[in-house]
């Protein structure tokens, strides 16, 4: 390897570490009211250091942002290989779920917490790519169900279908990160709560024909895509 | 009316006036790292005034949640006129996200933000009257749309299904309120998308012939509770 490669590489370890811990700063801290002096003393690093790699802080948060629906997008990555795309839609929104409930202060600050727009000429990630970008890997599954035939007339928007998707796997996880350890309600089980919820969306989006068969049969047992057509 | 009446409804106007503050103030700056002097400040009312109603900060924004609550299960009041369960729960749906639409900083400070537990003795929610508490107006119309016969099965644990349609109702507003702004998202009308995601769950909790029912009659047109019982 030559010197340039290795001092590439470096950089590029430096700048995964400082993410790294200004993710915990944040998901513990909150990022309004931050300086990046603070940010630099709290995550061991010089703000010269920082600031060879990040023009600002929101430089820094549009880049955890980013970060984080890549990885999110990464954990949907063994769901395309499931043939029907309703099944597919049901394996992203329990990948949501999980993501929630094992990352509980990283989601805090990803779905919980308004952040500035992160539309800088700084923002790399490839948006509308469905490997990069989670968002766009779950229209693109919306988008192929309502292809199937086996959805309802009215959910014909994949842009709004899409956004329901998503608030039906976000709706569960948001109140029990929120609301989870207030004793005034007496909170079932998150992970089988946010599952039935999706189960009765799916349910409800489907017409009629498809959804006896999702009803009657065992969950994505390699089902062939469109083999219920409606 | 006596000097006793008199004072006693002078104070609870400043107590009530103490609290429209505070949510203003908490709304808008946050809670945490707030002090009771910093409070005082910002609401115009002195320290000693605001103690001789609140024993501190926590007192305050439990009154504050409680009160939400109640204005909430208010809210809900007409929806209990409505003769079928199902009908209701779409009602109190809808309820939940019209306020979080026309109350976007409280409905943040209420369902969006953790707060300390509200286990103080000073808790003076009457909890688990439908009259005072949403969650248990909720609740009450879940145990009716369960004991109605209408639903699958599997949706039989009135506190689990309460879970899900909060959640239900939670999504979609929670994400707009908090990523609304995000223009990565080509964001479709928050009421519309709310509406039909609290569609498909309804659809998707029912049994078939109340579905049947459910999707070819008109919403809500006094339907006799039970008619459908399956």
């Amino acid at each position: 390897m030559g010197v340039k490669e290795r001092k590439q590489r470096e950089r590029s370890e430096v700048r995964e570490k400082i993410l790294d811990a200004a993710l915990d700063f944040f998901a513990t801290e909150g990022h309004e009211g931050v300086t990046m002096r603070a940010l630099a003393d709290a995550i061991e690093y010089t703000p010269p250091v920082i600031y060879s790699h990040f023009r600002d802080k929101d430089a820094i948060i549009r880049e955890l942002c980013n970060r984080q629906l890549r990885t999110l997008a990464k954990s949907f990555g063994p769901i395309a290989a499931v043939p029907d795309p309703v099944e597919r839609l049901r394996g992203i929104g329990r990948a949501y779920v999980d993501f929630a409930l094992e990352h509980p202060s990283h989601f805090r600050f990803m779905f919980l917490t308004a952040h500035p727009l992160p539309t800088g000429e700084d923002d790399n990630l490839h948006r509308g790519d469905p490997q990069e970008d989670a968002y766009a890997f779950l229209k693109h599954t919306v988008e192929a169900a309502i292809a199937s035939g086996q959805l309802r007339p009215e959910y014909s928007d994949a842009e709004e279908l899409t956004q329901m998707c998503w608030a039906a796997a976000h709706g569960v996880v948001a109140l029990q990160n929120v609301k989870g350890s207030d004793t005034w309600v007496d909170w079932r089980d998150t992970r089988t709560t946010a599952h039935k919820l999706l189960d009765a969306v799916l349910r409800g989006i489907v017409r009629e024909p498809a959804r006896a068969r999702l009803t009657s049969t065992p969950r994505g047992q390699g089902r062939k895509k469109g083999s219920a057509r409606a």
